[in-house]
C-alpha cells in the first residue's frame, strides 16, 4: 500500500540562510500566551502598566498636532521640534548634546537593528554580556556575527577586566552595554567601570552601544548616575526610548550619535521604513513641550520604587532557601537565581497553570547554561497589591520543586 | 612649512562593507531641498496632497481608541481588528484573503525590507525591471544581490518574454512587479501579462512581490483590474499601504502572504522594530470600521483623475517636439521621455531655480542610461490650478535646452 501514500510536501521559496531552522521567538510565544489570558498576573514582560499611561495628555497632544498642521500626517525631514525636546531630555540625564546629534527611530529595537546593519558585516565580531537583552541578539541574527561574551558581576556590572583582555586580541564592531537598570540583571554599572569602559572604547576605537531604556527610573537616594555618553561623545552611541517613560505603543526611540554618523543612519533608516510615524512624533513633541513628561516620570519612579520594594519583600518571605536576587537601583527587573536543581523553564509552565508568569533565564543567555535556574521578574507591570500573591505562588512552586526533584527539577550537569 | 600642517583625520569605527562609499540618497537630498522651500511647486515626490488628508476622521478615531482602550498604547499581538479590515479592503481589490494571511508593516517600504531580508542571501539574484521604484533597490542594498533586469513596455508593462528567457537559466529569489500605476512609468500590467507572470512564478517556484500602493486609484471607465494576488495565493506576496489612500505619516502598510510565511515574517519584524505603532493601528481600525475609507478614496480618485487630465493637457501644450509620455490609467505619475540631448538632472537644477520640481529619470534606473532624458511627474500632490504653470515652466526650460545645447543639454553617448 506504500505506493498509494501521498506526501503533502509544501514547495516553498528559498529563504535566506539565516532563517533556516528559525523558530518563533520565545518572547513572542509568551506574548501570545499572556495576550490570550488577560487575567494572568504577569511579571514576565518588561512592559509598563497601561493603567499609568498618560492617556489624556497624549490624546490632547495628538489632536492639536492634527488640527494645527496637516503636515503632521505627511512624511518629512526628521522632526526638529522632537529632536530638540529629546536633546533637552538628555540634559536631564546629564548628557550634553544638541538636535543635530539626535536620530529618531521606531523604538529602541529599531535603533539596535540600524546600528547592527550599519556597523556589522556578516561574521564580524561583537561584544555582548553573557546575560543580556535578547533584542540585541535578535537584531544581530541575520548577520550571524562572532559573539565575544563578557561576564557581568551582579553587583556592579560588566567585567571590565575581561573586556580589556578581549580587546587586546580582537577588534569587535561594537560593545553592547546597559549602564542602568540592566535587562535582565537589574544591575547598574559602577561609576569607575563607566570611566574604564569609555577609556577602553577610545583606546581601541570600538564604539559602545549604550542602551538606556530604564535610566530615568532611579530609586537610590543619591544623585542618579549619568550614562557613559556624558563621558564621551565620539565612541558612545546612546540609545533611548519613550517606551517605558511614556508608552511602548508609540514606537518612538532615538540614538544620540556623533553628527558624522547621522547621514549614515539615515541611509539605513530610509531603506528600512523611510520614516517613523510622523503623526506620533508631532504629538510627542507637543507632549514634551507642554512639560508633561517630568511629572509623569516622577510619578512612575515613585510607583515603581514601591512596587520594587513590595517584590523584594515578597521574595524574602516566599522564596526557598538558596535563592538569591539583585536589589535594582534602576529599571524594572529583579533577577533571581534559584537553587541550581530548579529548571525555571519547567517552573514557568506550572506557574502559568496557576495564573502567574515570569521569564526564565535561558532567553537572556543563549549558548550558556548559567541562566537555567534563573528568572527575570518585572516588578513594574502589575499593581502593588498583587505582587505578594504572585511571588508567593512562584515561591511555593519552587519549594515544591526542591522537595520533589522531578519533573519540575532536573539534574544540572547531567 | 609643510611639517606644521595638521591633518584632521577623523578616526571612524568600522562600517559594514555595503555602507562604504554610500552617499545620502538622491531622494532624501531632494526631500531636503523641497522641505526647505515650502512654496516650491513640486511634481517631484510621490506624496499625496496634505489638503486632502481626512484629518477630522483620523483625529476622532485616535481619540476614541485612546479613550476606550489603554492597550492602544501598549505592545500586543498584531491587531486582529485591523487585519480583518484589511482583508475586507482586499476584497474590494478583487482579492480573497482572510486576516490570517495579512501581516502588518510600517508602510510598504518596511514590507520590501522584511521580504528582502527573509528571502535574499547576500549576492543571490533577484528580478527587477530596468526602470523601477528605487525603494526596492534601497531595501536590497545591504544584501548586494545580483540584479537580473527585465525591460518594461511603456504601454502594457513588464516584458514577460524576457522574464521567461531569464527564468529558464536562473532561479532568482523573487520577481518585483508593480501591476497598477507603476512607479515611475505610470503603466498598468496587461491582463494577459498578469496571467503569464503568475504561471511563470508557479512553474519556476519563484515568488512575485506585487507592490500595489496605487491600485485603488483607477481612472479608466471599465472595471478595474485585479492584482495578481487574485490569481494565486501561494506565489504572489502582495504589498499594500495606507500611505496614498489615507496618509503616509501613519506608516501603516501590509503584506498579504501565504499563512505559512507569517511566522517567518514575524521573526524579521521582531528583530527590526518589534511592533508597529499600535496606537495608529487601533485608530486606523476604527477609521476603517466606521466606513470612512471608501468615500475618501472615491474623492481622491475623482480629484486625481482631474489633476492627471490637467497635466496631460499641459504637457501637450508646453513640451517641446520629440517629447513623449504615458497616459496612466492608475496611480500618481506621468513618465515623460524628452529628446535625448536633454539631461533631466541638469534641467531639474534650472527648474528648482524657477520654483518647480520634478524627479529626473536616473534614480529609477540605476546602472542604465536609458532614463537620463526622462522625468517622473507626480500629478497628485499639488492643486489642479497650478499644474499648467508648472508644466509650462518645465516646457520652456526644455525648449531652451534644445535651442542652446549647453549647459542644460549634453551629448548622449559622448
Amino acid at each position: 500500500m506504500a505506493s498509494s501514500v501521498h506526501y503533502s510536501v509544501r514547495v516553498q521559496p528559498y529563504f535566506a540562510n539565516w532563517m533556516c531552522g528559525n523558530e518563533p521567538q520565545a518572547l513572542r510565544k509568551l506574548m501570545g500566551i499572556v495576550g490570550r489570558r488577560p487575567n494572568i498576573l504577569s511579571f514576565a514582560l518588561g512592559w509598563p502598566d497601561p493603567a499609568l499611561f498618560p492617556r489624556a495628555a497624549i490624546s490632547a497632544a495628538l489632536v492639536s498636532a492634527i488640527d494645527e498642521n496637516p503636515l503632521a500626517l505627511q512624511l518629512g525631514p526628521p522632526l526638529p521640534d522632537l529632536r530638540r525636546e529629546i536633546a533637552a531630555l538628555m540634559r536631564r540625564r546629564g548628557v550634553a548634546c544638541d538636535e543635530s546629534q539626535v536620530f529618531l527611530t521606531a523604538g529602541a529595537q529599531q535603533a539596535l537593528d540600524l546600528l547592527a546593519r550599519l556597523l556589522v558585516d556578516p561574521g564580524a565580531s561583537v561584544v555582548v554580556e553573557e546575560v543580556t537583552y535578547p533584542g540585541m541578539h535578535m537584531a544581530l541574527r541575520p548577520l550571524a556575527p562572532t559573539y565575544c561574551y563578557v561576564p557581568t558581576d551582579e553587583r556592579d556590572g560588566m567585567d571590565v577586566d575581561a573586556l580589556q583582555a578581549l580587546l587586546s586580541r580582537t577588534r569587535p564592531r561594537f560593545i553592547y552595554v546597559m549602564s542602568d537598570g540592566h535587562n535582565p540583571l537589574g544591575v547598574s554599572l559602577a561609576p569607575s567601570k563607566r570611566r574604564r569602559l569609555v577609556e577602553l572604547a577610545r583606546a581601541h576605537q570600538v564604539p559602545i552601544i549604550e542602551d538606556d531604556p530604564y535610566g530615568f527610573f532611579q530609586y537610590g537616594s543619591g544623585d542618579p548616575l549619568a550614562p557613559m555618553r556624558a563621558l564621551d561623545d565620539e565612541w558612545v552611541y546612546y540609545v533611548g526610548s519613550f517606551s517605558k517613560i511614556v508608552a511602548p505603543g508609540l514606537r518612538v526611540g532615538w540614538i544620540v550619535a556623533p553628527e558624522h554618523l547621522i547621514p549614515k543612519l539615515s541611509i539605513v533608516k530610509d531603506l528600512s521604513d523611510i520614516d517613523g510615524c510622523t503623526l506620533v512624533q508631532h504629538g510627542l513633541a507637543r507632549f514634551l513641550a507642554a512639560g508633561a513628561l517630568a511629572p509623569h516620570v516622577d510619578t512612575l519612579r515613585r510607583e515603581y520604587r514601591e512596587r520594587r520594594d513590595a517584590m523584594l519583600g515578597a521574595l524574602e518571605r516566599h522564596m526557598p532557601e538558596g535563592t538569591r536576587w539583585s536589589t535594582p537601583q534602576s529599571g524594572m527587573f529583579v533577577w533571581a537565581q534559584l537553587p541550581s536543581t530548579i529548571d525555571t523553564t519547567i517552573l514557568l509552565e506550572h506557574a502559568i497553570e496557576r495564573g502567574v508568569a515570569f521569564l526564565p533565564g535561558p532567553p537572556f543567555a543563549p549558548g550558556s547554561r548559567i541562566a537555567a535556574s534563573a528568572m527575570r521578574l518585572c516588578f513594574a507591570s502589575c499593581p502593588r497589591d498583587r505582587i505578594e500573591d504572585g511571588v508567593a505562588t512562584i515561591g511555593a512552586l519552587a519549594t515544591q520543586a526542591l522537595d520533589r526533584p522531578t519533573p519540575t527539577a532536573r539534574m544540572v550537569g547531567a
